[in-house]
Formats: C-alpha cells, structure tokens, sequence
C-alpha cells in the first residue's frame, strides 16, 4: 500500500523500518529531517513537510510526542487537507481519549477514516515487530488499514473512537499498580528479615508471576533505575487516567493510591528514574536503609 | 527417608502422594481417618495418632488449617515428644511469621529442626508436584529435609525462621494488589465504551500481562467467580499482612487500599465468592451494571 509515515523518533522510525521491509510504498517526514534518512536508505521517500507525506497515500500513520502535536500537524499544517476520501489516518502517537475522538470527528467531517492505535512494548517492540497496537476506530478502517498496522506488530481493536487511547490508559494502570504491588512485597520481605531475591525466587511461576515481577523485579533487586519508563511519564498518564475516570464517572482507589506515590516520587525530584524506583519512595516512607 | 505425614486434606492428600511415588517411606495420620485411606492403598502406613506418624522418622510434615491447629499437634498432641534429635518437622500450614518463629524455637530446644513451608499453587499445583515452596529455617535443615521438599514441588529457602511464612504473605499481597489492577482497568474501559475482553486481548503480552489477567481476568470476563481462593480467606491474609507490616514498622499503602475493598466485599455476605469477584466490590462503587 501507499503508506506515509509522519513522526521518524525512536519508536517511529523502527515502525516504518518494518512498513518498508513488509513491501509497503513509504513516504516519510520527520521535524528533524536527518532522522529520516536511514529509512531513505532503506527505500522510503522524503517528503518536504508533512501534508507531502501523507499526498496520495491509502493510510497515513503519525507517531507523535503528544495530543498538540498530533492536532497541529493534522490541522495547522494541514496534513488532513490532502488526505483524499476513503484514506486512513492512523495515528499511533499517546494522546488523551477525548482529544482522539475529536480528531475522529474532525476528519470524518472531511470524509477521512479514523484510528487510534497507541502501542505498547517500547524501542525493542517496534524494532521486532511485537508492538501491543490498541485499536480504537470504526470497524472498516480497522480493515483498510489491517497490511500496515500487522508489520508493525500485533494489533487489536478494542471499541470505537477513543478506546485505542482508553486501553493504552487501562495499561498504564495496571502496569504502575502490579510495580507498586511488587515493590510493597519486596519492602514487607526485607523489613521482616527475609532475603528479597530469593522471595522474589520462590514466588515466580505462581499467581504472583509477572511481566513486572520479572523485569521491573529485577530492576529493583539490582537497583537498576536508569529509564527505561521514566517516572515523570508514568505520573503523567496516571494523572489523565484519573481525568478520564472522573469523565466518566468512576472511582479507581489503587489508581488514585499509586499516583499519590508517584506524585511525591516526583516533586521530591525523580521524575528521570525508571518507574520501577518507585520501590525508593517506599523505602523512604518506611526509612529502609538501601541495600 | 523415613517421612510422617500429618493433615491429608484437600492439599495434604496429592501431597503425600507425591511422597510415596518419589519412594519415600510414609507414615500418614489425618483427624478424619477415611481421608488417609486412599493413601495406604498407595503404600503408606497409617497410625493410629499424629505421634505415631512422626515416631521414627527423619522428617515429618504438617498440613493443617491454621497456626492453632498446627501448635495443638505438636504440643498438647505432644507430636513434638516422639521426634528424635536430628529430625526435622516441616510445617507446611499457612499460619503467622510469629507462630512459625515461636515453633521453631520450642522445637530447638528439644534438639529438632523446624522448618516453615508454606506452598502456593492450589490443589492442582499439589498434584502435579509443582507447588511453590517457601522455605524459612537453618540452611542445614533445609538440606536434611530437601529430597522430600523437592518430591512435591519447588522449594527455596528465603531466610531464617519465620520467612517462609512472611514470603507468603508478601505473595499474597503482591496477588491480591494485581488482582485489584486488573479489576479497575476492566472497570475504566468498560466506562469508556471500550470492550472488555478486547482490551484484556490487546494488552496480552506487553508489560501488563500476569497470570493474574490471565486466570482471574477470565474469570472477571466470564463473570466465573465459584472459588477458587475465597474472598474471606484473601481478607484473613490481608489482615495477618497488616498486622505483621504493623509489627516491623513498614505501611503498606497498596495493601492497605486493597485490604478495604475486600473487607468491604466480605462484610457484605460476599466472602465465598472467589478472590477475583473483588471486581463486584468496584462495579458496585462505581454503579455499573453487570454485563
């Protein structure tokens, strides 16, 4: 398919690495121009700006930092000008709920399908291919776009409009919680004399078995905080989950309890630190010496 | 070796089991004697009281329901008479750090081993011989007693008396938080109009993925909450996690917050359901309607 690819950064780039070697016609462009060239080399196209990336093509991918980003270059730099009819735009940058279901709206209006498909896996996801693609969109663009999102990684949709971004936040969720609930283990068994490695040892393979058990685990056990997820990031996704759930009228205890923690993890200065130091925080609270 | 085995229950039954087909000699006992039956047909003994189970033995096990059954075995069932110097009792038994490290000592002082094994894993894990065994005591006990902890699952010794029990606790509070993760993600996309299942889908994988969203998010999504690990004995945990944290001084904010949704829960006449019907607790909160 033709396919442009709008955003080229450290997840970007990987990603339309992937479009190209699955046979795609990719036209790229990217802020800083130099970080598309590696992909020229590979067979992608330059484009001058953004709207010349995403001329003629079938689905047009952005991968941006953040909601402004993605509304200025779709609408200020007028990217959605040259999307013909029956195009898809796909935008897999994270950016809040209701900011994706406008952007839907504002492209429907111009006859332009719609998604939201944040991911989740990070540099090494996007490098191999094995990128979680939460999918938000009508059912029919989900299909038109399907051959570009299945070279990125494994994609599912998961609702209407919005919903990509909503499942991405359900992530984030549950992944700051499951590192807070480790990390609480972890402070219990070393207060009451135990040995944290070989704790963390005789739990693994049972109900307690983890992604974050195994990697952030270990990240606290070796005391490994070099991001990674940075702090300031995880707080930052925790606090718009607790504006959805406000919107949407639900209350969510652990989340509120463990953006708290992350909240004064932060102002105290760590925001940098991977979000599985959040085990410093509690140490500190509970005045454990490091170890 | 030479094994007494003391509670042949719902666990303690495969459990010895395991003994006998690994060709250790077993002598078992159980207050209700028909459910030792089908372990002579096996090739255990049966005695005619705990006492005469441990008489002779190298090791003996205890698998019984709470920390004053265990103590009633031992000491006013004067199990803890017949153990020659050099045995070592293996308590088996979920109970307190406390209770474990008292039992330690009184068996110390009569020249005995004690070792605190608390198992993860269910029935299913004691059939299989894969349970995960939490092992606190003297190293070299732990080596005295390991051909009969290894013919029933995985053992790994954590530390000194007592943290054998305290490893399973900070299981407990690491499986009761990430069950309370992945009830508030499931209640947020349901809030945002995203679908469940699809979500649990599209987040498999990545950094959320547990044994917990798989066995007790299926349970959530098929609303199968027969127990299973029973709400009030989670709560029982939860409490004993609270005390012990109390005891060497730490707060525990994640443990805290789950332990009020479950106290709630069980309050309410729920506490037979299975632990992963803590979703009901927040669906209630939140006044959504079951699906």
């Amino acid at each position: 398919m033709n396919v442009g690819f709008v955003g080229t950064g450290i997840m970007g780039a990987p990603m339309a690495a992937n479009l190209l070697r699955a046979g795609h016609d990719v036209t790229v462009w990217n802020r800083t121009h130099e970080k598309a060239e590696p992909l020229v080399a590979l067979g992608a196209r330059a484009a001058p700006d953004a709207p010349g990336a995403a001329a003629g093509a079938d689905v047009v991918v952005t991968m941006l930092a953040n909601g402004p980003a993605v509304a200025e270059v779709l609408f200020e730099g007028r990217l959605a000008d040259v999307l013909a009819p029956g195009a898809v735009l796909v935008d897999m940058s994270s950016i809040p709920p209701a900011t994706a279901r406008e952007h839907a709206q504002r492209l429907a209006e111009r006859g332009v399908g719609a998604l939201d498909a944040p991911v989740s896996g990070g540099p090494a996801g996007a490098e191999a291919a094995t990128l979680a693609i939460m999918v938000g969109g009508e059912e029919e663009h989900f299909e038109r776009a399907l051959p570009v999102l299945e070279a990125m990684g494994r994609p599912t949709r998961v609702g209407p409009a919005g919903t990509g971004q909503l499942c991405k936040l359900v992530n984030q969720v549950i992944v700051a919680v499951t590192i807070g609930a480790v990390a609480e283990g972890l402070v219990l068994a070393e207060a009451g004399g135990a040995d944290r490695a070989a704790v963390r040892d005789a739990i693994r393979g049972g109900f307690a078995e983890s992604r974050v058990l195994d990697y952030h685990g270990r990240r606290m056990l070796e005391r490994d905080f070099v991001a990674g997820g940075q702090s300031w990031m995880q707080l930052k996704d925790l606090d718009t989950v607790h504006d959805v759930a406000a919107d949407v009228g639900v209350e969510l205890p652990l989340l509120e309890q463990i953006r708290a923690l992350f909240r004064a993890f932060v102002d105290d200065g760590n925001g940098s630190l991977d979000h599985s130091a959040i085990l410093l925080e509690l140490e500190r609270r509970n005045d454990q010496a490091s170890t």
